[in-house]
């Protein structure tokens, strides 16, 4: 519920995450003072929630506060947490602040297995959309991309790879302000006639309804993920989490791998200390927490999911995230998107 | 053909690679004066190959030089290539040589679809193995381990797994020298309820075998194949390929990032100087020429892929790779393993 037209209002799963409300509190504290026009409702349990929120001030009086009974723990199998925490966990219950329209959006940092089932199962699908996508902001060489799916479900046939370019091309309209992105569907080679046949029949639908807004590359390889030249990366959901830790983790192997030579020596460590400020810029612009806050795409209402593990300044950044998929009208874009492609069903036709 | 127990004969295709006999006669050299053992036999056009190798006597009069008729392009379609090039074409008749006991491995930096095709064509695929499997030395932050399958074939099924898990430990033993190495499943989760089918009943299946010559960690993820941890990571190939690019892609986006952050002020230029030694052993450790030599495991004779792209000193290491195989007895390995594990064909268990 909008009180004017610029505020925006956020459901948070206080609960969710290794830390849980330290983080997440702190890291509303961080996004208010980014964007005044933020309002939080906060789902959590009271003994936990209440005592952190104190540090808080302005936040505590900006917010609205609903304690719930228990929460959803890291490790819950997706059907456990559907059958234990239905209508009475933090994480469903901001969910639910989503469906009622009271929130613009979802965050947590909770369970991601738990996250999307109780998505699908209370904010449901957009109509025509079979399976959600987890889109995850990529930096590369030439600015930025959005990934999808890097993990909501495996398995994604032709039409959804489909639905996965469409949806993924909308939030970068919203996300990067383009007007045409460009997408690659990606394969393990360029030439038409590798890779597997949902992938090369997606390709062909791609290039047959031709988009306005969307500008269909052809395949992209795995190593065009940190070159770019694409804004999205379509992708299976199995391949596409493996992808982005591969990613993750190359990044972590050759930060360890600078530090270990600008310690081995000492002209290395001089070095060091000159080239200080070129390090941290370098600290900055590789640092996982700026792109934290993947996005759940094709559900009815925008739910972001926050890494785990992250501090409170990844927790903003994912607040962040939420900030500009609904300031840029991210779920009109895709329900236009949608019915501009759709006169019947997507029929993924054969290969060519 | 070996003369005397050490010689190694290594038969190459001189054609391959986007330089062709200018690279591959120089890494040949480059390796030749690494390891005196080795023998070479060349199969390449006379044109190209002969006036190129003028310019090292030593190898000259060292090696067997083939004439052949044609030689496969780098774009050739797999069916392309074995319909006029089977019989005739540098790369079929470097595989003869192995397939004749001529040579010990072949070694091309040629197409890979065109190669993998005319390799299972050529030398077949050894009893009980369905495909063939590329296995790639992936560095990580504890060490080495082996990836496959990064690429030769797409949609593994279990008992494709069990075989890569296999065939994977039989390399780990032959090139790093351990006893048990430790394999991993490449999946998206590291709970056992996570991930496809195929994963879980190939985990199954490899908790159950428990073999003597390989230690199954489960499954592993994304992020683990820069951590280490294990000496074997086994996954389908689309995705292995997919991830094996992507780390390649970061490695590249990183160093980028850093050259960028280390020319932009002068402190940052002066503190490079202090540190030039540094950077420069950080970018011999980060040298994609190092690893390069991927080897398709599951045929009867040792085949190496080079990359396409790469200089005299990445082929010489394709070479490294190809002698090491037969120094330590890789297809042995692999057979003796096969043995073990084979009381009937293996049959996947379900899920626990």
């Amino acid at each position: 519920m909008s009180n004017n037209a610029k505020t925006i209002t956020i459901a948070l799963d206080v609960m969710g995450g290794d830390a849980g409300p330290s983080v997440v509190l702190a890291g509303a504290e961080i996004s208010r003072r980014r964007y005044p026009e933020l309002r939080f409702i906060l789902h959590g349990e009271a003994d936990a929630v209440l005592p952190e929120l104190e540090k808080y001030d302005r936040l505590k009086s900006e917010s609205v506060f609903h304690p719930c009974e228990m929460s959803i723990a890291m490790d819950d199998k997706p059907s456990q947490a559907l059958r234990h925490g239905r209508r009475v966990s933090g994480m469903w219950k901001a969910l639910e602040s989503v469906k009622s329209d009271e929130a613009d959006v979802m965050i947590s940092a909770g369970n991601t297995g738990a996250l999307m089932a109780m998505s699908r199962f209370c904010l449901r699908m957009m109509p025509g959309i079979e399976r959600p996508a987890l889109a995850a902001v990529w930096p590369n060489l030439q600015g930025e991309s959005i990934v999808l799916d890097v993990g909501a479900t495996i398995g994604a046939d032709a039409e959804a790879l489909v639905d996965y370019a469409l949806m993924g091309s909308a939030m970068a309209r919203a996300l990067f302000d383009l007007d045409r992105p460009r997408v690659g569907l990606l394969n393990i080679g360029v030439e038409e006639v590798k890779g597997l046949e949902e992938i090369r029949s997606a390709g062909a639908r791609l290039r047959e309804i031709n988009l306005p807004g969307m500008d269909y590359r052809g395949f992209v390889e795995g190593d065009d993920l940190g070159r770019g030249g694409v804004d999205v990366v379509v992708t299976e959901g199995f391949t596409g989490n493996i992808a982005l830790k591969s990613a993750e983790g190359t990044a972590k192997q050759v930060g360890a791998y600078l530090r270990d030579a600008m310690s081995r020596t000492l002209m290395a460590k001089i070095g060091y200390l000159f080239a200080k400020q070129a390090f941290n810029q370098l600290r900055v612009k590789m640092d996982p927490r700026k792109v934290n806050g993947a996005v759940f795409l094709g559900l009815n209402g925008v739910v972001i999911k926050s890494h785990g593990g992250t501090d409170a300044e990844g927790f903003a950044s994912a607040i962040d995230v939420g900030h500009n998929m609904i300031r840029n009208g991210l779920q009109q874009k895709i329900a236009n998107d949608l019915e501009e492609t759709r006169f019947g069903e997507v029929e993924p036709t054969g290969d060519k």
